[in-house]
């Protein structure tokens, strides 16, 4: 006979199905929830429900947010006049922690894939478009990933705003602030040359 | 202002609670569920709520188990004769993996630390007398970890059980299946010699 404690797997099967989560970590969670008082494992099931009922797209922006418009997007201290495009909510997260942009935001929620059979239809560009159509929006700041994808996808959306006469800009490439320049790779290094400033 | 989503906030920090999961891997795991359908995040809730509510320590043997008396205890096609004293209820679980031992056990639920103010009265050794004084036990192996805590535990039980003229074994220590004797530290290596077999 197997022993068998069904609460308790499922408990593991739960925890192992995140992202980055083996067996062996799911077992040590599981066993550390049981640990705990069976308020904290109420408390964490209310955040899990909670969080997934309650937070959706903002209309406008497409981040996160439990409300209709964002705090962002809501917000009329905010340069409305300029458009972070990022790919996905936790970009906008990243630039917020910055606390140095002070404009809007656009999340695109995925980049141009072929591969994985992701085009231009599957994003949130046509939201783009229609936001951009209202003619407020002066700049929009192509903020996607420093990937192939990424490059493709700025490039993609840059070629339909520009005849709509807004500029459109693409973060600086170049070395990470605090990096090594000896683990820097070329392609970083051969971007950082290019894009070097006067002091 | 602050972009703030309170739900979110709430769920990464519940996640962030958890052993070993830092600020950024509760992020991650955070936005995962957001995610997944709705109906994920709910089955996770119960699963969490479930296994807290549900599992309790066996009456006999103190390790976990969703029933009266655990699976392990009921069963009548095992040696009741032996019990092996493992620290924690993970370690039955490591011992039934091995599909080798037909005994019972027994869970402290600790080792003896008197550095963090843990003596024998705080570990299931009571329980463990108590059983043994119904006669029918004439060995237990002690199971405990190969630490400092780990010894003083199993040679404090040690002293206690013996006088009752009840067999008490230990692990066997040497060098783990699989392993480098390149890399075997110098006391597991004295005890493999030391403990030797013919072959």
């Amino acid at each position: 006979m197997n022993y068998n404690i069904v609460p308790l797997n499922e408990l593991i099967n739960q925890f192992s199905r995140l992202p980055g989560i083996g067996k062996k970590t799911a077992q040590r969670l599981a066993y550390s929830i049981l640990e705990q008082p069976p308020e904290r494992a109420k408390d964490f099931a209310k955040a899990l429900v909670e969080a997934r009922e309650k937070i959706h797209f903002c209309k406008c922006c497409q981040a996160l947010t439990d409300l209709d418009v964002c705090q962002i997007c809501d917000d009329e201290g905010r340069d409305r006049t300029v458009v972070c495009v990022v790919e996905e909510p936790r970009d906008v997260m990243a630039f917020e922690r910055t606390r140095e942009y002070k404009g809007l935001y656009h999340v695109l929620h995925g980049v141009i894939s072929p591969l994985d059979g992701i085009g231009p239809d599957k994003l949130r560009i046509k939201e783009l478009m229609s936001r951009l159509a209202s003619g407020e929006i002066n700049e929009i700041i192509m903020a996607t990933n420093p990937t192939v994808e990424g490059e493709a996808t700025a490039s993609y959306i840059s070629r339909l705003v520009k005849p709509m006469g807004i500029k459109v800009t693409r973060l600086a490439y170049g070395i990470p602030v605090g990096g090594d320049l000896e683990y820097a790779d070329e392609y970083t290094l051969a971007r950082a040359l290019e894009g070097r400033n006067e002091i």
